[in-house]
């Protein structure tokens, strides 16, 4: 029988990151000083927190961090929107068989949803509402992975038979970009007490998104603290 | 019972341009005549091979496709990876029910995989491949939609019921490119004599790029002539 | 003697553009309607001002304008850090000769900076000071055109000669961009009632902006409207 | 008087880097290996070569170089023309008091152009052209010097009084690439043996390039040597 594995979570692993509030104040102060910025590290937070404000954007940029991914396809197809600021590189339906994993919602994670489009929120929903997912995900789920394995025991490309498999499946992937673009990111991709904007998340992005805001936080306390401090609007 | 229908076909239907030889003859021009290039229009043939020949990209940015596409999630997956030089829009999982649409493969689309990563050709399989094919799709597809609509009819939200449902389902995004960006993408997603590089694209994103590389080859038959003279190597 | 041309304008001509707010709505109704958004222009005015109001940008990137700007260096090297979805060509200092047209700032044009970075504003100045702006660029002006026209005479290359050019320098390039890239460049470089944040530019590239915007307001006039009743905050 | 400082050399200096081979290797897996390509390392020159022979360009994207440079206007002009995958931060000519450093070629810098623009060469020119040069250049970038300090002194906005300083005076900026776009400027902006496509960089530009090919070398050099075998195409 085909084997199935169900994970309620997803993880943005920091792989690697080059990335310091000195690098900020230093591209800043290239401005007003020259070449002598290089080293300049005095009075970052107050800086910080002027760039952020008025929208001083790009030294910012010259930041790295690197992710490795592992979310839903329709997590990853949300995350690739992101152009600018973004490079992407991610596991091949047409090179490697694909494993089992699938997603199913958390017991919290709220599965219904009142009003319309533009104005509507979520509730968790009934225990009718959950049974109907847990089974119905399980059939689907299920089915897909034993036609897509028939498929390939009948010797059936990958690129083919990969077709009939769900969105919900894990995929993994990594992700590189910079303070600048992983805000913009955040700010579209959190619901955060405090944000000058609306945002509209779904769930699954948002908890990617959350992981990896943490890693902006401990590599870049002060851009992190202005970012907050500033209605979570990009610069 | 679910209504399924399945397509073997993609479009990209050309919606509007705003992309000429004379665009690119103008932009070019700026160079050596300043801002009496405008207007310009002599020796356009020799003058875009010329760019096209010595990589002078930028030119050809001054131009504007926007083709509306319906074509599966997987091919909308590969298409967006493209990210300079390209503007999406597309359907939504979250504010909208899905239709099942899902993709077939046609009679002549290959389905066997000979050899290994690297080094490896489609064929197109025996009558046994077919029925493979043929059978897992029908069954996966519709237990798929089926679950969809259990979950849609028992109030779950579509962001949810829509796990389940298949990369081959269809999708429709609109999509905007200049020339430059569009003969980067026909590079990589087509395959041809002729090509100074090669390239592996998937068959069905191959089938939307045939129709993009006819809008272009007819808004701008000498900067494709070009594309192909020299080797259908972006500039 | 060196032939001199005093400007104290800018120009921003459109040359072209593909850009309608019935673009904005096809686009963004692909959300919800798929491929039966094309042809849709119904409530535009709401659809568009939502859109801007929660900062939904991608569907105003389904557009194209084509600008040819003649204005001095220094206002095409801040023009040209603008990079997303920005497209340039612009006269070559080493392939062509380059005229003596330069800037000298109009009668209203304040020459005095008062208060300090983070904190100033300008003032017109006096008669002295509108003397000394006069004096010293037509003479310093003048001597880098004649020693620019002694190299060329003596053979010296185009390349080398122009390093003498002063950034005052007239320069023309053509310039792309769409409603959205446009919009983030009108938030940084106009000053105006109304936005929720500051901007900071100088004169002579708002001047640039200003002819711009009137170019997105007779195109796209609803886009134009909500840009301005949300703060002229790019979506 | 005016003090200047003639310089004719440019700085490229590597500020950080976070960009190795293995890197690389990384992404590359993550397509046939999924989540454990993390950590992966055998067999690195060989899946490189592959890589940049067939143009799978995204894995060298996640990689990161700083730069801090130092070079005339007219260098940084053509550098900032790069777009994807660039970060940028310079000097400010409104914001601080630009400095008496300008450029000067060396002794060995080519001053003659011979041929027409498409089919040129530059040659090394007389003893006469020689002076010509240092004759000009000293007289016109004194008297711009001269008068910005006179417009300075009797109380003008830097922002203004700039306008008489030449391309050919010194800024300073910050720079920010990965190894991808590191290597589409090489492709572009150096002359060398081997290359597939022609390039015809101005020669202080290819200055600034030669000393960031030597910290993409240094960093990784199996990425290095695949560029340069594969005819200095950027994958």
């Amino acid at each position: 029988m085909t084997d199935i594995k169900l994970r309620s979570d997803v993880t943005a692993k920091l792989v690697k990151s080059s990335a310091t509030d000195v690098d900020v104040v230093q591209a800043a102060r290239v401005s007003t000083q020259g070449a002598e910025s290089l080293g300049s590290d005095k009075k970052p937070a107050g800086l910080i927190n002027f760039l952020m404000r008025d929208r001083h954007g790009s030294p910012f940029e010259h930041t790295s961090f690197t992710f490795l991914i592992e979310a839903p396809i329709f997590v990853a197809r949300e995350h690739m929107r992101h152009r600018a600021g973004w490079s992407y590189n991610e596991e091949s339906g047409r090179y490697k068989e694909l494993q089992g994993v699938v997603y199913m919602p958390a017991e919290d994670r709220p599965l219904v949803q009142v009003g319309k489009p533009g104005a509507y929120h979520f509730e968790k929903g009934t225990f009718q509402h959950r049974g109907s997912v847990l089974g119905s995900m399980r059939v689907a789920y299920g089915e897909a992975l034993r036609q897509y394995h028939n498929m390939l025991d009948d010797g059936v490309a990958r690129e083919v038979a990969r077709m009939v498999l769900p969105v919900g499946l894990f995929t993994s992937y990594y992700a590189t970009c910079n303070a600048r673009s992983l805000m913009h990111f955040l700010s579209l991709r959190t619901i955060s007490e405090g944000s000058t904007f609306p945002s509209f998340p779904q769930r699954e992005i948002e908890m990617v998104a959350e992981q990896m805001e943490e890693a902006l936080s401990a590599a870049m306390p002060l851009t992190h603290t202005a970012f907050q401090a500033n209605g979570r609007v990009a610069p």
